[in-house]
């Protein structure tokens, strides 16, 4: 473990990643309001964890408080961003340009996080050769050309549930090396490919309580 | 605090409801597999929480476990549901029906979570009077009535970012009290209102941590 991050743990569990994610958003929301340093135990209140929990889960990736002080927001949020690679920008290929797949493409958060979309395929005669935010949809039979043209390691799956198993193979077989699915099918992929899967029945799921515990206090 | 949760509560932290769906997804996945009980020290380490976090997690609701035994998987997925409000079946209101919309009258999973897209709204003259999935849409102007004649409490908000904020006030005078929000943008709404924003940065930046840590290894 060092303190750039650079020599992490192989080994983080998914939960404490997840939760650098938070800590990024909380820190972010700090920072906008000129905050300047925050203990651990006010970052971990903020979020419902203990002070422990938060210095243990940044202990995987080096020490970044300084005592009496607690953690320097703006140093934080870029040793986040470092550690989660989106302190850079990353090339990807839209594989699916139906409505969800347009629908990404409009969306500003992509860029926003370093995802750059540089190339749009599908299979779909109604889409093809169309360009949509200014790229043109390519054949899906192209995808191991335009992979090796940008160097991509990443692909968005926005296809529908009966084509992504197909599609999802089509990637594996291209070279790519982390997909994010969110096509409405859980993909199995060997360990070597990362794969993040969009959950929106949790997002459902916390608006449900939410309402439901309004309604009924 | 009850065993069945009804008198949970006001003030649970939003980081324990977000834990209480990664219970959900871990317990039907091992019920999936036949697994018929779990301690919380097992189902803690699959997630990367502690035993104890577990435990005072599901202290916010009520004694689930059995000593000597752990966690009933399934009686325990029930008990989550009914806590999260996703028993039972929810009508909503789709507000926007451009691409992002259309992908999500499509996606199936809002009706497995028990959500149920009654009504589409929209301002836009070229899909006003048609049908989606079933649905004709109508003119956002018709929110209220919409609203009264289905006894809504939920609208997902699916419009571009520029016409987020003024769509969120229509929403909010027809007495709808849940926002699941895609636009990409933070509304405010008053406190007595629920809001769930879907973070489609934070799936990013899990999967840019992911595929940068296959790379370095």
């Amino acid at each position: 473990m060092t303190e750039d991050g650079s020599g992490r743990e192989a080994l983080v569990p998914k939960a404490v990643v997840s939760r650098l994610s938070l800590y990024l958003r909380e820190l972010q929301h700090l920072h906008r309001k000129d905050q300047k340093t925050i203990s651990s135990s006010k970052l971990g209140r903020a979020l419902g964890f203990s002070a422990a929990q938060v210095r243990k889960d940044f202990a995987y990736f080096g020490q970044f408080g300084y005592p009496g002080i607690g953690y320097r927001c703006e140093e934080l949020i870029d040793k986040i961003k470092r550690i989660l690679g989106t302190d850079k920008t990353w090339p990807v290929v839209l594989v699916g340009c139906g409505n969800m797949g347009q629908a990404l493409l409009g969306y500003r958060g992509f860029a926003k996080q370093g995802f750059d979309v540089v190339a749009v395929v599908d299979v779909d005669e109604n889409v093809l050769g169309k360009a949509f935010e200014g790229l043109v949809v390519e054949h899906i039979d192209r995808l191991p050309d335009i992979v090796k043209q940008h160097s991509l390691q990443v692909a968005i799956l926005a296809v529908p549930a009966n084509a992504a198993a197909a599609a999802a193979e089509q990637i594996l077989n291209s070279g790519i090396t982390g997909i994010l699915n969110f096509a409405p099918v859980t993909l199995s992929v060997p360990k070597s490919v990362s794969l993040v899967e969009v959950d929106l029945a949790m997002e459902l799921e916390q608006l449900a309580f939410s309402v439901f515990q309004n309604k009924t206090q």
